[in-house]
């Protein structure tokens, strides 16, 4: 494939400053219509080889547009905070807001590449990771963004070319590196290893385009001109191309075994035997978090359940275990606008610890499937593809080191009714209960089957839910805790 | 201060039992009354001794209020992100926005406090960070914060007790660590330590309580009331307590020799030599950026000058010859609502690069002593104090190793005209001209003004002002190339 861009293509300077007034203007013009709709970002992909103008090409277009509302990631190397993320953390915490357009020099394509070419990856793992592209550009898609990837190429012949002329002059020697050439000497690889590559991801929604980088004028005109005309399709289109996921929503068969219905919500535990157990698990919990091995993973628990379950207090009863340091709280309600102009699993990313850290999230992700699937927020197609997105979210979680660890707290209608009559007629506790509330309940069989569909579809093995019978709160504390400490010593 | 402390306060069930309904109610409605209004953000820090009951206290305070809208901050040692930044940065990017409460339990106090009294750090260092800590809460107070401090205190007797009692029950000894036992042994060098810090930085506009710490139930009855009243008082006061400072608006004395009258704006470097002196310029501001030593330093470098003035131009002309993993240009135009709603300094603080990187500020934080001061977006007293905040702020990035590095570009009136002129005629540079910049340029003279009392008052040794004759382009460029480069080698 990457023939075509082996011919020599060339462009006159006089071509190309005819070019520029209009190329430029349009281009200006188009950013801020996108700014403007703040329907959608776009995210620009930059790869190539080396010398191949990837530098110049991202100056350009920076200086071309608006530079307040375009920005250029590159990373390089990771960073200590990046290695004790997930690999895609970097990523995900510079995706640009609707309206707004981020250039990637470095990409999630470039790790996976010179792994494979240079490292020699397994093929296995290498597949693997082109089939995680492919799906995180797809959520993007999905999701709203406008993904446009360049490819500059040159030929083994011209970049050898390029190198020596830059090197020659000593003004601009300092351009060439030792990676320049150690990359030059691996060009068959790499070529193989980056056809392959592209021949994979390239999508009609996350298209490829390979040019030719020999000559910064015909290399300029073809990026801006490509750039201009996928803002300008984008931007005559009311709606985002959809980038279909196989999976349409499940009718939940109704001969299925509910996993609810075993559940025997009466189990309790005694106050005396309540409070042995708590301290001896808070003091087992506390123990783990400090163990040498546990530097090296970290735990994402996740708790979800009705109005009135109990989350709150089986989440004190953990955080109190734990030293203040060590672990974060994300109680999730409403998105605020700069989550809302994110895709949606952005608001999510930003609480994901480090590793040797406890992220507790009191309602989550889950949101999708459970209230914005029932209250009607999210469309069938939106919800639909969650669980799918939710597991890779949780899959790359759990790659990167992290242990997920996820609660359904279930508790009767009728325990429901009455926990929401004593915190009415506790002054402090009002706040806790709203009109929100008593709407959700009159939904109370909606959103059961939405919890089921949703514990059968994204119970996965390295991310299982927990059931916890939680009419008695005590029990249910007890068994979230010994859980937790399972769950954990298991990992390590 | 402390004997206060160490009565032996008690508090019996029974009476925390009847107090605590009305105290709840109460600090729950005060917390909401705080987020309707939005007009402030409270600032609780948690000092103390080791046993004093310091998460116990977070712990009832994010139990008792909405957890939605209150954070706790806990940072242990610094992580290898916040290590290769200035040590103020952690608790910049976790400060709460309006209406929002942050608990910070290790704090700006902790490190401090623990050098002095067991690393030993002189005197003279000591007495330098009780004076920032000083300056840093006046400036919280001053951009509306209410800061509350709360120490936790117990008799060197009653740490001992507590710390046995929990050692002796098998159940809760997890809870006492080496550290604590450490800390003990230096009692008393803490204590004089921290008493040297409460009484130097206890003040109208950031006090500090002391607590005594031994009984639960009186702790938690003290420091929710003083919080509560705390938060009433502030809320019944339409402004903010001033906590001024000192030095008033100085009204420019006219006599004073003007920096700006003595450049000679028509300097200039003709075409030919000024691209060998790019080029020249270039590399090595490339070598000393890929230097080794340069890891361990870092640029802010800021911009400032009249609209056309060519700072994108000169910004560009730097980028070029810096590998793009290793820079961020920051563009600085109008705050959004999430900046508006922190401290002036909050935005900027979010582009502190690490250390070995480059940050470049096209506009900056002095937009407050600028535009702000003559369009009287901000008031007298709030321009008349940025002056000694910025240096504040300055003197925190070169103490951790970054280089500050400030151009001013100086160009005619008449300059500025021909340029507006010129963008007006090409179409994707009209963007760049706006109805605003013709506004202001009717205000030459007050912005001109409003630029030498900039330069005369933060033009410090450390992170002094570089005025560019900028009429021509390209002279103007390479003295920023050449003195960018200067400063970098200087400083390594």
């Amino acid at each position: 494939m990457f023939e075509s861009a082996e011919q020599g293509h060339r462009l006159s300077n006089a071509a190309f400053t005819r070019a520029e007034p209009g190329l430029r203007t349009a281009l200006l013009e188009a950013q801020y219509a996108v700014l403007d709709q703040s329907r959608f970002p776009v995210i620009v992909v930059i790869g190539g080889v080396d010398g191949g103008g990837k530098g110049e090409t991202v100056n350009l277009l920076t200086a071309w547009m608006d530079p307040r509302h375009i920005h250029a990631h590159a990373f390089g190397r990771a960073s200590h905070e990046e290695l004790v993320h997930p690999p895609m953390w970097r990523f995900w915490r510079t995706l640009p807001r609707r309206g707004k357009t981020a250039i990637y020099f470095d990409s999630w394509y470039t790790g996976p590449v010179l792994d494979h070419a240079l490292a020699s990856t397994g093929n296995r793992r290498f597949q693997r990771s082109i089939e995680k592209i492919f799906r995180f550009e797809q959520m993007l898609a999905n999701e709203g963004a406008l993904v446009i990837k360049f490819w500059l190429h040159l030929s083994k012949k011209a970049q050898e070319d390029r190198l020596r002329t830059l090197e020659r002059d000593p003004l601009t020697r300092w351009r060439v590196t030792d990676t320049d050439w150690r990359h030059h000497r691996h060009y068959k690889a790499l070529r193989a290893t980056s056809e392959r590559v592209l021949q994979a991801t390239s999508t009609p929604f996350a298209p490829w385009f390979v040019i030719e980088g020999a000559d910064a004028n015909y290399r300029h005109l073809m990026a801006t001109r490509l750039l201009l005309q996928a803002m300008q399709k984008r931007l005559s289109n009311s709606a985002a191309p959809r980038a279909a996921r196989g999976s349409t929503p499940r009718v939940r068969n109704t001969d299925d075994e509910s996993p609810f219905a075993a559940l025997n919500l009466e189990q309790s535990l005694a106050r005396g035997r309540y409070r042995g157990e708590l301290a001896k698990q808070q003091g087992m919990l506390n123990l783990l978090s400090r163990s040498s091995r546990f530097r090296k993973r970290g735990v994402v628990a996740v708790f979800e359940g009705p109005d009135a379950a109990g989350k709150g207090g089986a989440i004190r009863r953990i955080t109190a275990a734990l030293d203040a340091r060590f672990y974060q709280v994300a109680p999730i309600s409403v998105p605020d606008p700069e989550e809302l102009a994110h895709p949606y699993l952005w608001r999510f990313w930003r609480h994901i610890p480090r590793l040797g850290r406890f992220a507790i999230f009191d309602r989550s992700w889950y949101g999708r499937v459970l209230v914005e699937r029932v209250e009607g927020h999210a469309s069938a197609s939106d919800w639909g593809r969650a669980y799918g997105e939710i597991n890779d979210f949780e899959q790359e979680l759990t790659d990167g080191g992290l242990i997920v660890v996820k609660f359904w707290l279930a508790i009767s209608k009728q325990e429901q009714l009455a926990r929401f009559r004593a915190r009415q007629k506790t002054p402090y506790k009002q706040f806790k209960i709203t009109r929100d509330d008593w709407r959700n309940r009159e939904k109370w069989d909606a959103y059961q089957a939405a919890a089921e569909d949703m514990v059968a579809r994204t119970s996965t093995a390295t991310a299982p839910w927990t059931l916890v019978e939680a009419n008695d709160k005590h029990f249910a504390r007890i068994k979230v805790l010994k859980n937790l400490c399972e769950q954990i010593e298991a990992a390590l």
